[in-house]
């Protein structure tokens, strides 16, 4: 996370809520993640810096908050599922940086993991830490073994070729152009989608699952819509990743496709459409409702 | 499978097991894969050339013989692991072939798949297979959920970094020399582990785990000196792939360490010891005892 966006999320008050479930977010991530040494040392210290620092985060919250929201549910496997919904979401990343995909030598600031490694090592973590995503699952206590399977339903989808992230990834690859909301619906909302639901089912609340559903497929929507505005109108220096790949490498971007203005009357109507679903702000939501605000805040430079 | 590994399934006495076994590997095979044309219906074709026409289909077979040596197991819990773990394996042969991993072009006598498709597709199919592979146990029937969990642990450790396929690729990567012994267990034994420990899981046998697991991870060791043998001794032609790559790519090689001698003395050594675990042949083991004979058999040319 860069220091600009810590200080935006340490300024307001409910925000010791979010502060917590960061941290806890962490500690998972930390403690599921093999340590730097573990044998093969190369790959597990590549999986690190592919894990750490990390970005905002916003999957994992989601889930943490989402089971806050019930008081907190089944810590261990809120613990698990996060943690391992934001490993999915970083084997993308190092495979979206790959020279064969996006060709960008830096991410959150720093040098994509094929520059430092390579392209072979950098294949690797994408798989590894798919792998230990749902391994992490897997290793759940015995006694968590029906949930932990509902859960590996819930994850696998999110991830896979049909309606997950890969079958996003794969969408730009396709012969005809696609349709930008379906691609988004893969590519970003998928995960967004599981760790809202999934949040739900840690705490028993099976009858609010598609609600939740719902909640987090507009919040990975909304988040893409501004990841959209950025690419076309920011700068590397801000995002601590290049800026206009979308228009160079031809992927499909809605600031590109409706105007910079389109986007934002669009960002704001789903953004309303989350708000609603959630309900006014209560002491269970408030920490959601700040969620909501501060991942889908433009960036700096375009709110300025 | 090539016509001339087809015949000599098909030339001895209680093949019809193994000929039943192998169908129904390609019937579960056929069933989980989404089709071909479901979008990306690029992706999806990948993915069917990626899988089939298969090879020996060894793992998934172990896998299936070792349940019908207890009478046949839950059937739909066999399918299930034996195609994800066939899955797996066809997910690391796909990324094997990459320009940065052997390079090689053509694998089971067709063009590989970076060939045909690029190599971002073929790195998605990479992730696409090995997603499916945990998705089929996570979309198990409810009712089987505690085995199915069971199962996701065997596999994802089967294929993760640290004891696993992608650990195994992770160790050609190594700034220092890895010990031939350990290479082989996780690139290729970890898989003929998980196959014959979870054919026994399938049928309950839960106090023969240990042994199963033994006997998968020797058979998996004597299949690797084999393809050793056949990289240093073989040719493109009957292999079906590139002849030669381990020392032009310095992969740690048995006939290379050895010489072809040493590497055929430790492989008969090592099948004795498979026989000696699985007991003499008896209605319920024969078949087993037929795949041992067949994957650890010499390729034609060195044979003849």
């Amino acid at each position: 996370m860069t220091d600009r966006l810590k200080l935006a999320w340490t300024q307001s008050a409910p925000d010791h809520l979010v502060v917590q479930a960061q941290a806890f977010v962490e500690e998972w991530l930390l403690r599921l993640l093999p340590t730097r040494d573990a044998p093969p040392a190369r790959l597990h210290g590549a999986m690190h810096d592919a894990v750490f620092p990390g970005g905002r985060r916003a999957r994992p919250l989601l889930c943490r908050l989402v089971a806050d929201s019930y008081g907190g549910g089944d810590d261990e496997m809120v613990g698990r599922l996060a943690a391992a919904i934001e490993l999915v979401h970083c084997a993308s990343l190092v495979q979206d940086d790959l020279p064969c995909f996006d060709d960008a030598a830096t991410r959150r600031g720093q040098p994509a993991c094929h520059v430092v490694y390579g392209e072979a090592t950098a294949i690797l973590v994408g798989d590894a830490l798919l792998t230990l995503a749902f391994e992490t699952l897997a290793n759940a206590p015995v006694r968590r073994a029906p949930v932990a399977f509902r859960l590996m339903g819930l994850l696998t989808a999110a991830a896979g070729s049909s309606h997950g992230v890969i079958g996003g990834q794969a969408l730009e690859l396709e012969p005809h152009p696609v349709e930008l909301e379906i691609y988004h619906r893969h590519k970003t909302a998928a995960l967004f989608r599981a760790a809202a639901a999934g949040g739900a089912i840690c705490c028993g609340a099976e009858s609010d699952v598609s609600r939740w559903s719902r909640i987090g497929e507009l919040i990975g929507c909304a988040l893409q819509l501004r990841d959209d505005m950025e690419d076309v109108g920011g700068n590397a220096a801000d995002l601590g990743k290049p800026a206009g790949r979308d228009a160079a490498l031809g992927r499909p971007n809605a600031a590109l496709q409706v105007g910079m203005d389109g986007c934002q009357h669009k960002r704001a109507e789903v953004i309303d459409a989350v708000r609603e679903l959630l309900g006014p702000p209560t002491t269970e939501t408030e920490a959601l409702h700040r969620l909501v605000e501060e991942v889908t805040r433009p960036a700096v430079r375009q709110a300025g």
